[in-house]
C-alpha cells in the first residue's frame, strides 16, 4: 500500500525552515504543527530541538517544511504561522498602501488573537489592540496595530504576506489550573464545585489587578431565574460591563414590570407560557419613557439587571439582531456600530469575560477578545459551548450546565471572598 | 382535490359505536381519539356528547366509528381502546387457555399502564398489578391480573380480543399542578424553583400516605458530586428503595475508597480523568469482601449511597447489563431475574418515583409502573427525557437540568419540610 | 385536601361569556382554553356546545368564565383571546390616537399570527398584513392593518383593548397531512422518507398556486456540503427568495473561491479545519469588487448559491449580526432595515418557507410570517427546532436531521416532480 | 504568587526514570504524560530526547519523574504507565497466585486495550487477548493473557504491580487518514462524503485481509428506515457478525410482520406512533415459533435483518437488558453469558467494527475490543458519540449524523467497490 511507503524527499522541492519558541510540547503546539504539515500534503524534518528540562523551561524547535509545490508550501506556512511557526529567514515585514476604502490589499496578513510581533527595521515590535480576523496597519508613531477591514482608508499602510511577523502562541507559561489545562468543554458529568471556585478565583484575580470583568448574557439568564444572581454580582463589584441583546434586556424588564402575573403562576406551581404580550408591553413602556435610563429615573423601572446597570453606572451594549421585537430604545440596531462600541469596551482593560447562555453575543465577543483574556462560557446546550470553543482559543473554559444553579453557586463563592 | 371532498359514508361499511367517560376534553382524550380514527383511514360521527358544566364534572361521548373494511375498523378500535374508547355493545371478555409455556395465544389482549377493567359475568372488575405490555390472566379467585409473557404456563386462562375490557384513561380528576399539566419536558429555559418544590411536595405526599419512594439512579449522580444529596435523602426518609446498575454502585464505592486521590485533584482544581483502574479496584475489593453488605460489616466500605442503603436497610436492585465491568457481587446478572425483583418492589406500595440520569434503568422501571404512580425524570440530556416520556405516560414530569444542583435544591426543599 | 373541593362559585364575582367557532375539538383549542382558565385561577361553565357530527363539520362552544377579581378575569380573557375565544357581548373595537412616535398607547392590542378580524360599525373586517407582536392601525380606507411598534407615528389610530377583535384560530379545516398533524418535532428516530415527500408536495403546491418559496439558510448548509442541492433547487424553480446572514454568503463564496484547497483536503480524506483566513479573504475580495453582483459580473465569483441568486434574479436579504466579520458589501448592517426588507418580501405572496440550520434568521422570519404560511424547519440540533416551534405555531414542521442528506433527498424528490 | 516560583527539587525525594518509545510527539503521548505528572503533583526533568527526523521515524524520551512522597510517585507511575511510560529499571513482572475465585489479588495489574508486553525471565512477551479492564494471567505455556475478573480461579498466577510490564501506546505508525487523525467526533457541521468513503475503505481493507466486520446495532436503525441498508450490507458480504439487543431484533421483526399497517400510514404520509401492541405481538409470535431461526424455517419470518442473518449464516448476539419486553427467545438474558459470547466473537479475527445508534451495546463492545481494531460510531446524539470516545481510544471515529441517510450512502459507496 502506498501510504506506508516512505515519501521520496526529492519530489518535495519547495522548502522553508521555521522555528518555534515557548511551551511548544506541553501546549501541544509542536504536535499540531507537525499534523498540519502532513495533513496539507507536506513532509517535515526536525532539524533541531531543545526541550526544557524542567516544566517551566521553554523549548525550541527548528523544523524543515517540504512540499511538492510552492503553492502548497505557502498554504502550509500560512496555517502553521498562526500556531507560532515563524520562517527562520529573518526579514522585515512588507507594508503596502491600501488601494481603496473598506478593504485590504489582496495579500493582507490576517490576524489571530494571539500575541503577535512585527519586524520593522530589524526590530520585533508588539502589535497593539490584538484581535482576530483583522489586518495590521502601522499607526502614525510607526507602531503596528490591528485594524478591522471596514476601517481601512485608501493610503493606510497595511502589512502583507507573513514574513517578518511572528505569533507567540506557545508563550503561556506552565499550565497549572483549569484555564491552562482545559482544551475541551467541562462535561455535564464532571463535578462543578471546583470549576466554580476556579472561575471565582479568576474573577477575583482580575479585580485585584483592577481589570474589568465583562458579562455577556443571553435571555435564558432571566428565564431560568438568574436575575437576582446577576444583580448580586453587580452589587459585589464583579461586573464592570455587560454585552447583551434586546431579548435579555426585555425579559429582565418584563420580569420587573409583570412580577404580579408571574407571582400568580408561582402560587399555582405552573411554569407559565411566556406571554407574548408581556414582553411587547415591556418594550412599549420603555420606549414611551424614552429608554431604560429615563425609565429608571422616572421610577417606572424599579429592579432587575438593567435597572442595576443604571444605578451602578455599569455600561452596557445591547447589540441589535434581525429577530428583535420593538426594539428597546437602547438597542444599537446597526451591528457595525454595536461592534465598534463593543470593541472600545473590550480594549479598555477587560481582564475576564463571563459568557452565559448566548451563542450570538458570545461569538461576537470572542471575535474581539485577545487570547490573553480568560473566558468562561456557560450553557446547557453542549453545541453552543463547542461552537464557541471551535472558534475561540485555549483561553476559553466551556461549561455545560444549567444556568441558574451555576450562577447561584458562583455568587455564593464570590461572597465568600468578600467576607474574607 | 379529493381531501376536501366530504367522504361518502356509504363506502364505510364497517361500523362500531364506542363510548368514553371521564375528563375526556381537558385530558385531550377525545381529540386524540378523533385524530386516530382519521389518521388510520376511518371517519366518525359524534352521536352524543355530555360536557361537564363545571371543571370537576366528568364528560361523556358516544362516537360512531366507520371504516372501509373490518380489518381497518379492528385496527382503529384496538388503538383507541388504549385511550379509553370502549365499544358500547357490552359483552363479557373472552378468555382462552394458553396453548404453551412462555407465550400468549395469538389474539391476547395487550395491556397499557392505565386503570383497566374486565367484564366477567356482566360485572366490571379491576385488573390487579396493572403494568404495560403484559397480558391478562384470571387468578384462582377469578380476578383479572396482569401477567408477563414469560410467566405464562400452558393452560392458564388468558384474556383475548378487546371486547369486555375497558381502559379508564380519562379518569384522572381536574388537573391542578405540575404533574397533571405537563405533557412535555420542563425546558432548561424554565425556572426550576417551582418544579423542585412540586416534586418535594409530591414526595412528602407519598410519605404522608405511607407510600414508598423509589429512586432510579445513573452513575452521573456520582460523577457530578451528588452522593451527599442522595445520602441526605436516605437519612431524611425520602428513599425507600433504589434501582440502579453496576456503574452507579461502583462509582459510589470508588469515591468512598479512593477519596484521597480525588482529594489531591480537588486541591489542584482539576477535574481528574476518571481513572479506569480505580473503578476496577473498587469492584475487586467488594468481590474480595463477598459483596457490599459484608464490606460494610467488615468496616471496609465506610460511606456513600450503597453504604447507607446497608445501614438504613434500604433494599436495592442492581440490574446487570452487557457493559458491566466486574461486576459487583450484588449485581443481578440475569436481566429477567432483575426485572422480577424490580416488579416485586414496584408492586409493594411505591407511590412516587424519582429517575435521575439513566435512560436504561428509567425505561425499565417505566415499563413496570402503573400510570397512577407519579414520576419525575431528571437528566441534562433532553434526548433521554424525551425518550422516557415517549414511552411513558402523562404521569411523568421530565426535567432537563444539571443533576447535582437539582439534587442539592431538592434536599434543601425536603429539609424545610422536616424542620416544619 | 382543598384542591379536591368544589370551588364556591360565589367567590367568583367577575364573569364574562366567550364563544369559540371552528375545529375547536380536534385542533385542541377548547382543551387549551379550559386549561388556561383553570391555570390562571379562574373556573368555567360550559354553557352550550355543538359538536360537528362529521369530521369536516365545525363545532361551537359557549363558555362562561369566572374569576375572583376583574384583574384576573382580564388576564384570562387576554390569554384565551389569542386562542380564538371571543367575548360574546358584541361591541365595536376601540380605537385611540397614538400619543407619540415609535410606541403604542399603553392599552394597545398585541397581535398574533392568526387570521384576525376587527369589528367596526358592527361589521367584522379582516386584518391585513397579519403578523405577530404588532399593533393594529386603521388605514386611510378604514381597513385594519398590522403595524410594527417602530412605525407608529403620533396621531395614527391604534386599536386598544380586546373587545371587538376576534382571532380565527380554530378555522383550519380537517387535519389530513403532515402539516396539519404535527405538533412536535419529527424525531430523529422517525423515518424521513415520507416527511421529505410531504415537504416536496407542499413546495409543488405553493408553486402551482404561483406562490413564492422562501429559503432561510444558515452556514451549515455550506459546511455540510449542501451548496449543490441549493443551486439545484434554484435551477428547478423551487426558491424565489432567500434570507440569510453574512456567514452563509461568506462560506458559500469561500467555497467557490478556495475550492482547490478544499480539494486537497478531500484527496487526503481529512475534514479540514475551517481556515479563518479563507473566509476573511473571501469577504475582502467581494468588498474589493464592490459587492456580490459586481463580483459575478466581473467574472470573479463563478459558482455557488449567491452566484446563482445573481444569475437567476433571486432576491436575497443578508441581515447583519454583531458577530459578522467584514461584512460582505451586501449585508444590511442595520437590523431594522433588514427586518423591513424581509417584511416586504414575506408579504409579497410567500406561500412556503424552508428554514435550514439557523436559529437566528429562522426566528426572525417566523416573527414575520402569518400562520397560514407553511414552514418546514430542518436542523440537527433538537434545541433549535424546539425553540422555533415554541415561538412559532401549528404551521411549522420541525425535522431533526443532518442537513446535507436531507437536502439531497429533497432535491431528488423535487426532480421527480419535474420529470412528471 | 507561589505558582510562578520554581519548585524546590529537594522537596521531591521520590524519583523514578521512565522511558517512552514510538510516535510520542505526533500522537500527543509525551505532552499527555508531562501533563499527568504535573497535574498529579509531580515535576519532571527531560533527561534525554531523540526526535524522529522524518515523519515516519519513531522518537524516544527519557523522563525523570519526581514527587514528594512515594505514594504520589506510585500514582503518577500507574497513570503514565497506561500511556506507555515504562520505568527504565528493567525487572521481570511479579506474579502472584490468586487467593480466591472471582477476584484478583489486591495489587493486580489492570489492563488497557493497547498492545502490552510482560517481561518474564528477562524477555518481553506480548500479552494475548488484549482487552481493557482485565488482569493478566500466565497460561500453561507460560504466555501472558488477559483474564476477566470473574474468570479468576484460586491458584491462577496473576501479574501484580506495574514493573516488568510495558504498554506500546505510541506504536501506531504515522497518522495519515481519518482513523489516525481524529481525536474528536466528526461534527454534524462537517461534510460527510469523505468520512463515508474512508469508512467504506476501512471495511474493504478488513475484508481484503479476511478479517471480520462486526456491526453493533440499536433500534433506531429500524426506526429510521435503515433495514434495507443493513440487509444490503449482509448481501454484499460486509457484515460477518452482529451484536444487538432485544429492541433492534424486535423492531426489525415487527416491521417484517406488520408491514401492511405501516403501509397504510405511509399512504397517509403520517409518521405512525409506534404501536406498543405490535412489538409485543412480534415477540409473542417468535416465542410461539420457538425462536428466530425456527420462525424463518417455518416461513413465518420472511424478511429483515434477523431473517437475513439466519439465511446468510451470520452469527448474532442479542444481549439482554432490564428494559426488555418479552424477550425474544434468542436473547441471552444473563449479561455475563452474553459478554462471554461477545468476547469469543471479538477475539475471532474481527478487524473492523461499525457501531450504529446504541450507547449500551457500543460501550459493551468497546470494552472488549483491542485498540488495534478500527471503530466507526454513528449516532445523531452527540452525547452518545462523546461518551463512547471518552471510554474508547484513539481508534474510534465518531460521527454525529442521521442514521438512515448515513447507511444509505455507505451502501452506495460499498456497492461501487463491488462493481469495480
Amino acid at each position: 500500500m502506498p501510504s506506508s511507503q516512505k515519501p521520496d524527499a526529492s519530489d518535495y522541492s519547495a522548502v522553508e525552515v521555521v522555528e518555534l519558541h515557548g511551551h511548544i510540547i506541553d501546549s501541544l503546539l509542536l504536535p499540531k504543527i507537525l499534523d498540519e504539515i502532513l495533513s496539507r500534503g507536506g513532509i517535515y524534518e526536525l532539524e533541531h530541538m531543545d526541550i526544557g528540562v524542567l516544566p517551566n523551561d521553554p523549548s525550541y524547535a527548528k523544523v524543515k517544511v517540504l512540499a511538492k509545490t510552492t503553492a502548497i508550501l505557502e498554504e502550509i506556512l500560512e496555517t502553521i504561522h498562526d500556531h507560532g511557526a515563524t520562517p527562520i529567514s529573518q526579514e522585515d515585514a512588507t507594508v503596502e498602501a491600501a488601494d481603496m476604502d473598506g478593504a485590504f490589499p489582496e495579500a493582507f496578513y490576517s490576524t489571530t488573537n494571539h500575541h503577535t510581533q512585527v519586524r520593522i527595521n530589524g526590530k520585533w515590535t508588539d502589535v497593539q489592540d490584538q484581535e482576530m480576523d483583522c489586518g495590521i496597519t502601522m499607526d502614525t508613531g510607526g507602531e503596528p496595530r490591528c485594524i478591522p477591514m471596514l476601517d481601512v482608508r485608501k493610503g493606510l499602510p497595511i502589512v502583507v504576506g507573513h514574513r517578518g511577523i511572528r505569533v507567540r502562541a506557545g508563550e503561556t507559561s506552565q499550565r497549572k489550573g483549569l484555564f491552562e489545562f482545559m482544551s475541551s468543554p467541562v462535561s455535564s458529568e464532571k463535578p462543578k464545585g471546583v470549576t466554580v471556585r476556579e472561575i471565582a478565583g479568576a474573577m477575583r484575580e482580575a479585580r485585584a489587578k483592577n481589570q474589568k470583568i465583562l458579562a455577556v448574557l443571553g435571555p435564558a439568564v432571566v428565564h431560568t431565574g438568574g436575575v437576582e444572581h446577576l444583580t448580586a454580582m453587580i452589587e459585589l463589584g464583579f461586573i464592570q460591563v455587560i454585552f447583551a441583546g434586546n431579548a435579555l434586556a426585555t425579559h429582565d424588564i418584563e420580569q420587573s414590570f409583570f412580577g404580579t402575573s408571574l407571582g400568580i403562576s408561582m402560587d399555582k406551581g405552573l411554569p407559565t407560557e411566556e406571554g407574548h404580550e408581556h414582553h411587547l408591553r415591556a418594550i412599549n413602556k420603555i420606549r414611551r419613557a424614552g429608554g431604560i435610563k429615563p425609565a429608571v429615573e422616572k421610577g417606572i423601572l424599579k429592579s432587575g439587571i438593567m435597572h442595576d446597570c443604571v444605578t451602578h453606572n455599569i455600561p452596557y451594549v445591547l447589540g441589535g439582531s434581525v429577530r428583535d421585537d420593538g426594539p428597546l430604545t437602547d438597542v444599537i440596531t446597526d451591528t457595525i456600530q454595536a461592534q465598534e462600541l463593543m470593541r472600545k469596551h473590550v480594549r479598555d482593560n477587560v481582564g475576564f469575560c463571563l459568557m452565559v447562555a448566548t451563542a450570538l453575543h458570545s461569538i461576537a465577543t470572542g471575535n474581539l477578545l485577545p487570547a490573553r483574556v480568560k473566558v468562561a462560557c456557560i450553557d446547557i446546550n453542549p453545541a453552543t459551548v463547542t461552537k464557541l470553543m471551535d472558534r475561540g482559543s485555549t483561553q476559553t473554559v466551556g461549561i455545560v450546565t444549567d444556568v441558574e444553579p451555576f450562577l447561584r453557586e458562583l455568587v455564593t463563592e464570590l461572597r465568600k471572598d468578600v467576607a474574607v
